[in-house]
């Protein structure tokens, strides 16, 4: 369809709105494909004082097949990269300037031993130097400390500071560059992360911040980390669910995929579609049950148990029954709350009882940019997927306990059959008001879903990721 | 100057794009006015099962002379009301269709022994019911338990739902209506805050979240809260510094006046001007000193010796040097982040060495909203202010043994010269783009920095008052 928001930005008045709101012209994400190296090319490192990622960085590119380059502020890093043998070298400022062939694929900054907010220069000095030499698609991550496990309030300023700078950069850069901070506590493996937010499967997730908190061990596999595993997404049938079912599908999973029955035929067509897809000769599953019955639960139990228990549960059915609260119906209130929310603890609470979520199993909901900031006509939707966060961050801590990790992630504009049939100019606004300057796809969502549930992922828990291209609004 | 934003939102695109995105049209917001009664007529009182503070409510609402009225979510409010002899009565669903005389001028909900997500029922009742019959510049407030001391998962998720229901009640209710969410812990004192949400003081605060976390002592004085107190204000010469002199003057402190020498005349301006608003008698005093001077704090840690001390500490010097990255000079990084920053942590460090921060005292810090979202052109600044507001989280544990309290204001788009020298699409933008639909004024941030440092808030420290008029941007 004819894209009126190009027209809009460059008519008079709206070219002065998007360069006030900062609102980007939309570049082509790269994503990930089968048939493309993942990674590739050169990382340029920078650090503040006594970094300690070095040793677990120059790991994982080293595994992935990148070069870590140096830049001044991060000294040691050459040191570290000969004495591995290595292939390194020294970022000049500018090399932007002298052709695209000498771009850099990531610029990635250890700033977890800064201890102090003048120290914070570092930070200044590596981007002003390095920024224009990132290509297209290309990937900005931040490595700091919780500022909660900081010795001393000076120290947690200075990484609470992080927050701003990334999230900042993030919003100049442009060109599907993501920018993505991760705080990073004790002697927490970052690999599972980094290889995320390295690819182009995070493509659409920016302005994020992400807490580890602990050892994770690596999968068997990094291409296929869920094999052998079962997966249950719920509202699988179509646009998102759909697309995760397929992708947790890709990484190795068996899926069984609920909808409900009036979804039936849709529902066979997907799961239909994984088995050409993934080839896992796995027995992807088929499970037609509505989430709001009372029964559903047992159900769902009762077709888990007999595959022999669940490792990843993806709680994504949800509606939308959008009014303003003077004008809804009860029945609007309660259908939302109860499918977006209640059902989640039901059938949890189902599955837990009877202990067939397995150890190391993964609990990953939906949530939204709404249920965030809050949104007109969508107090029901709102609250619910408010609820979603409040689950995550309070059965975070106890399904520890179990070796279960539990995560939210909240879309923000999403091109799916739902956004297709909104009025155009909330679809148009909804594409725009953020970093990518365009609309997300359903697979965003399924990449960082699949992420979530991944074994590298056992050290995140209780965090809630936004999929949104960094949109403006929030809370 | 001619509002071109009404010629937009009125053109056949704007008005689609504004419908979109939910931009309401201004509406004249009601401020505190010495000659005006500050609290008047009715509050609509609802609840879900087992409210806990309805004495409380009651003692508030009674002390300032609001009458409660029942919803028949709230059936104990008239009971309670008539065993204390108040006046009392019931709401009815649609009173605002007989007519703006029987408009209420707030809805306050507790929901604090909702101990299920199925309850919050009650909040769809509520304001189904009662939402229209609120009169223009309204209140809502709603009262919960803060997630985190809530005794299991399914309470803590239904108490952290009411943010999506509070912030979305907020983009919703127009009119200069403000919706705010107070999280009380235990037998916590919402004394302080109550007055301030349901006061004119708060016109521009909404979609926020407080934290109440203990009992606090009422003030000698609810009109004169500050009566006695010594207070220091950087950067106090013009716009939103000078405006929170001359606030926390007419709540009874003594004002010490900070700015850098090239303000000389207009912080001399300010200050006088201050003495014939309060009329307090105080020694109001004007120091002039560079925050970012090494010797700086041990000169204003002298002036407030010589005064007796401190009780009063706002951090509101702050410079913006925008400029992308890879342009932006060592100067303007260092400059913004020292200004900002740094200098905060220098004067902090040094009153507190020397004991000259009095027991009681309270530290109020001005951050941003660029701090919370990350901007475009604004990595210093940006970085500067969430490093504001790592402070206030990290300081307020160690603080809190001496009984002193430290919060960060975040302003939104502020009327002031520096807004006025905006590029026109920038300001409109930034005018517009929220619940209020206009920027807000410097005495919006200079009421709530006051109420921040009244007596009455000991009980409320760590925690980032947004004065935005909930604006969309955030993160």
């Amino acid at each position: 369809m004819k894209d009126r928001y190009l027209d809009f930005v460059n008519s008079p008045f709206g070219t002065s709105i998007a360069r006030a709101l900062g609102l980007p012209k939309p570049e082509v994400l790269r994503r990930h494909r089968a048939d493309e190296a993942e990674f590739a090319g050169m990382a340029a490192i920078g650090a503040g004082p006594s970094p300690t990622l070095f040793d677990q960085l120059m790991r994982v590119l080293t595994g992935i097949g990148m070069t870590g380059i140096a830049h001044d502020s991060a000294p040691d890093w050459l040191a570290l990269a000969h004495r591995r043998g290595a292939m390194s070298g020294r970022i000049t400022p500018r090399a932007a300037d002298s052709g695209s062939a000498n771009r850099v694929h990531a610029l990635i900054f250890d700033a977890t031993g800064i201890a102090e907010s003048s120290e914070l220069h570092a930070l200044y000095a590596f981007f002003h130097d390095a920024l224009r030499s990132l290509a297209k698609s290309g990937r900005i991550v931040v490595l700091g400390r919780p500022p909660s496990t900081c010795a001393s309030p000076r120290a947690a300023t200075a990484q609470r500071a992080l927050e701003g700078m990334t999230r900042s950069l993030g919003k100049e850069a442009r060109n599907g560059i993501t920018s993505n901070l991760l705080y990073v506590a004790g002697s927490a493996d970052i690999e599972g992360a980094l290889r995320f937010f390295l690819s182009p499967r995070s493509a659409y997730v920016s302005g994020q911040v992400v807490h580890i908190d602990r050892p994770a061990a690596a999968p068997a596999s990094w291409t296929k980390p869920l094999a052998g595993q079962r997966a249950l997404v719920t509202g699988a049938a179509r646009g998102i669910g759909a697309s995760i079912a397929k992708v947790l599908a890709e990484h190795g999973a068996i899926v069984t995929g609920l909808d409900v029955e009036a979804a039936r035929d849709a529902l066979d067509q997907t799961m239909l579609s994984i088995e050409d897809t993934s080839r896992s000769g796995g027995a992807h599953a088929a499970l037609i049950a509505d989430i709001a019955a009372a029964d559903a639960p047992a159900e769902i139990a009762a077709a888990l148990a007999s595959a022999g228990g669940v490792d990843i549960v993806v709680h994504n059915a949800g509606i939308t029954r959008d009014k303003t609260i003077a004008r809804m119906t009860d029945d609007m209130w309660t259908s939302v709350l109860d499918i977006n929310l209640l059902a989640q603890e039901r059938i949890d609470d189902a599955l837990l009882a009877q202990n067939l979520l397995r150890a190391g199993g993964r609990i990953v909901a939906v949530s939204s940019i709404s249920g965030i900031a809050g949104n007109r006509g969508q107090t029901n939707y709102a609250t619910s997927k408010a609820g979603v966060i409040g689950r995550v961050q309070s059965m975070a801590p106890v399904l520890r306990e179990r070796g279960v990790t539990i995560n939210a992630v909240a879309p923000g504009f999403i091109e799916t059959q739902m956004t297709a049939r909104m009025p155009f100019a909330a679809r148009e606004a909804g594409r725009r008001l953020n970093a990518m300057g365009q609309g997300g796809l359903p697979v965003d969502v399924a990449e960082t879903v699949a992420w979530l549930a991944s074994p590298a992922c056992a050290n995140i828990t209780g965090n809630v990721v936004r999929v949104c291209g960094q949109s403006l609004i929030g809370a």
